[in-house]
C-alpha cells in the first residue's frame, strides 16, 4: 500500500453544533502531527460549494505559533467556538454515473492544491457526499484519501455508537429543561408549558429533555418523540391526567412528530417550503400543541421553543463531547495516513464500562441511513423514554469544560 | 429607637430570575448573622399568597448544619439555583385606605407568629406591596419593619442604578446572541434572524443584546427598544440596507415593540388576555417581524424567541449580579435590624470606578415607577442603543461563578 503524501482539504457542511469546531481542531492538529505526509492543510470555506470556487485558508500557517509548533492555545479557542468556523453549505452532489463532469472539475482542482487527502465533516447529507466522491475516484485517475468525520446534533447517523455533537446539545438541553422546571414550578395556578426540541426524524434530542429523571431529579411529565405516531387526543389525555396530580406540568415534544397519516402536528403552520435536500421545512409544532390544551383544557398555557440555540450553546459544552469530537477529527487523519479511505471516522462503545474506540467504517453502508430511537427504548404508551434510552445517553453529557471568557463573555475564534 | 426582638419573614414574588434566590440567601444568612435579635426565619411559601394561607418553612432550621452553624453548601446551591426556590405569586394588595379587614388578618398572622421582621424580595409589584404595608402599619397598632429587596431581570425598579437578576439574564443575552450571531454567519444565502427578547416596557435586556459589540464582537445589526414608537417600515428599509452589506442580518427585538399609536407590533399574534395586574400578555413580536421580512423581501428569515431562558438561565449567572444579589440580601437584614423601615434596598454606583453601595430607600417614591432606557442612550434613529448604554451595562455581567455539578448537570436546591 502506497502512502500518498501532499496537501489535505479540510469542510465542514451542514447544519452548526457546538462541537464541530472541535473535530476541526482535531483534524488541524492531526495534520500538523503528520506534517512529514500531510504537506499542508487547506480548509474550505463554505464546504464543497467555496471548494469549487477556490475560497481556501491555510490552516496550517493559521494553527502555527512564532516558534512553529501547534497553537494549542488558538485550538482551544477553536474548540469552544460554535458554529462552523470554516462555514458551511447544504450543496448536494450530483450521482457521479450522472454527471461526470462535475467531479472532473472537482478533480481538476484536486490536481492544482495538490490534495491528497480529504475530510468533510458533517451529518448525513455530508456522509453522502463522501460516498459520491469515493465511488467517483473508484475509477479515476487520481489517488486520494477521502474521510468523512461525523457530526451531527441529531445523533441519527448510522454506523456509530452516537455522534459529535449530540452530547453537548443533549447536556444544553437537560441543563435547560431543568431550569424551565424550577421557573415553571414557581406557581400555584395550574399550568402547562410546552418545549419544542428539535429533531426532524430522529428523536434523540427530545428524548435528552428526560435525562434529569436518570438521577432523581423534576423532569418533564411527557416526551413525545417522533419515532411513535402523535396522537393530539392522547396528548390532551395525557395533560389532563398530569394536571390532577400537580399544577405545573412540564411537556418535551419533539419537531418532528406526525399522526399516524404523516401529518406533522403543526401541519397548518407549515409554509411547505422545503431546504435543498428536499427536508420539509417545520415550525409551530410547540405552537399547534399549545393552541390545542388552551382550547380542549383552556388552562394557562405556553410554548417554549428551544431553537438554535440548543445546536449553538456552546457555553455549556459536555467535555466528553468535546474530547471525543477532537479524538474523532485527529483519528480520521491517522487513519488516513495509515491508508483508509472511503470511510466514517466511527465511534464504538465498549460493552461494560462507557470507554470509545475510534473505527474507520466503509461509507457505502453509512451514508442516507437514518439511526432512530429503537421502539424499545419508548414507553409502550409512545409518550417517554425508558431508564435505557436515558442510560444510553447518560455518558454522553457527563464532564464540564474550563471556557476561556473575555469581559464576561465566552470567547470566540474568527477564522477571518 | 426600639430595636424589635422576634422572628422574621422573607418572601418571593413576582416572575423568576436566575438570582432571586441568590437574594434569598444574603436574607437567610443576614438573619442568622443577627440571630440575637431575630429569632427564627421563616420563608412563605409562593409569598403572601401563600402566608395568608400559613404555608409556612422554617429556614433557619434548614440552612443550618449539624454544628448549629450556617450550612453555606447549601446557601451555595440556594444561591446556583434558578427561579424562586419558596415560590411565587401575582397577587396583588387591596388599597390599605378601602380594604383595612385585609391588613388586620395579615397583621393577625404576624403577632400569631410574632414576625418583626418582613422582607419581600420582588420587583415593581412587590415593591407596591412593601408599600401598601408599610403605609397601613404606620396607623396600626403592630410593630414590624418592613424592606423591600429588588429583583427584576428588567431592570425597571426606580430608586437603584439598577437590579439583581438583570446582570445575569443580560449575561445569557448577550452570550447566547454571540452564539447566534456564529450560528448564522455558516452560509452565504442571504438570511434575517429575528430575537425576540423579554421586556414589555423597559428595553435593558434587549439593549444587552449589543454588548458584544463594545469589545468589538460582531453584535446585532439593529436593535430595536419599546422605549421608541416603532415602525414597520423602517424596520423593512434597516433589513434591506444591512443585506446589500453582508448575507447575514441578525436583529435584536424587545417584546414590547409598538407603533406611534401604542399598537405593539404582534397585535394581531395577542390574545387579549391580562395578568393580574392588568398588563396585556404579548406573543408573538418576533414572528410579525418575521412575517413581514417574508413578504416585504422575501428572503429567508426566522425568529428566535429567547422566551424564559433568559430569565432562568441559572448556568451562565454573572458573578457581579449573584455577589451583588446576596449582599442587597444581607444588606437589607443589616438596615433593619438597625432600625430601617418602608424602605427598599437600593443600589448606588460610584462615579469613577465600577463599585456598588448598598443604600435603604423610602419605598414610597420608588413603587409603580418604571425606569426606562433613557432616550440619549439610543441612537437618534431609534434602532440600536449607544456606547453609553452598553457602558453602563457591561459591569454587570463580569465574571464567572464557579458552579457544583452532579452527573454532568448543574446542581438545583429544592426547599420541599
Amino acid at each position: 500500500m502506497k502512502i500518498l503524501q501532499g496537501a489535505a482539504l479540510v469542510g465542514q457542511s451542514g447544519g452548526p453544533t457546538a462541537a464541530i469546531n472541535a473535530t476541526l481542531s482535531g483534524v488541524i492538529r492531526g495534520a500538523m502531527e503528520n506534517a512529514g505526509v500531510i504537506t499542508k492543510l487547506y480548509g474550505m470555506r463554505n464546504g464543497i460549494e467555496g471548494f469549487l470556487e477556490e475560497r481556501l485558508v491555510d490552516l496550517s500557517g493559521l494553527f502555527q505559533n512564532a516558534g512553529g509548533q501547534i497553537d494549542m492555545d488558538q485550538l482551544d479557542l477553536l474548540c469552544q467556538t460554535p458554529a462552523a468556523a470554516l462555514g458551511s453549505c447544504r450543496r448536494k452532489l450530483p450521482d457521479p454515473e450522472k454527471d461526470r463532469v462535475f467531479f472532473e472539475n472537482l478533480v481538476r482542482l484536486f490536481k492544482k492544491y495538490d490534495i491528497r487527502y480529504f475530510f468533510y465533516i458533517g451529518g448525513n447529507d455530508s456522509m453522502d457526499t463522501v460516498a459520491k466522491l469515493t465511488a467517483y475516484l473508484q475509477d479515476a485517475d487520481y489517488d486520494m484519501c477521502v474521510m468523512g468525520v461525523p457530526k451531527t446534533i441529531d445523533n441519527d447517523l448510522a454506523g456509530t455508537d452516537h455522534t459529535p455533537g449530540f452530547g453537548s446539545a443533549a447536556k444544553y438541553i437537560a441543563a435547560t429543561m431543568s431550569e424551565i422546571i424550577r421557573d415553571c414550578a414557581v406557581y400555584t395556578v395550574p399550568a402547562v408549558t410546552i418545549v419544542e426540541i428539535m429533531g426532524r426524524d430522529a428523536g434523540w434530542l427530545t428524548a435528552s429533555a428526560g435525562l434529569p429523571a436518570l438521577t432523581g431529579r423534576p423532569s418533564p411529565d411527557y416526551i413525545y418523540l417522533p419515532e411513535v405516531p402523535f396522537s393530539m387526543d392522547a396528548f390532551i389525555e395525557d395533560v389532563r391526567r398530569a394536571l390532577a396530580v400537580h399544577p405545573n406540568v412540564v411537556v418535551a415534544v419533539s419537531e418532528g412528530v406526525r399522526d399516524r397519516d404523516g401529518r406533522y402536528a403543526g401541519e397548518s403552520a407549515q409554509s411547505g417550503v422545503t431546504d435543498a435536500f428536499g427536508h420539509r421545512y417545520l415550525s409551530g409544532t410547540g405552537k399547534a400543541l399549545e393552541m390545542a390544551v388552551k382550547e380542549k383544557i383552556g388552562c394557562k398555557v405556553r410554548s417554549v421553543e428551544l431553537n438554535i440555540s440548543q445546536r449553538c450553546g456552546a457555553h455549556i459544552q459536555s467535555a466528553t463531547d468535546i474530547c471525543e469530537s477532537i479524538g474523532v477529527g485527529r483519528s480520521a487523519v491517522e487513519a488516513a495516513v495509515s491508508g483508509k479511505t472511503g470511510c466514517m471516522m466511527a465511534m464504538d462503545r465498549a460493552d461494560d464500562e462507557y470507554k470509545i474506540r475510534f473505527v474507520p467504517r466503509e461509507i457505502s453502508g453509512i451514508a442516507n441511513a437514518v439511526r432512530s430511537v429503537p421502539r424499545e427504548m419508548i414507553t409502550p404508551e409512545g409518550n417517554n423514554v425508558t431508564g435505557a434510552c436515558l442510560a444510553y445517553i447518560f455518558p454522553l453529557i457527563q464532564g464540564e469544560c474550563v471556557q476561556k471568557y473575555v469581559d464576561g463573555l465566552p470567547a470566540h475564534l474568527i477564522i477571518e
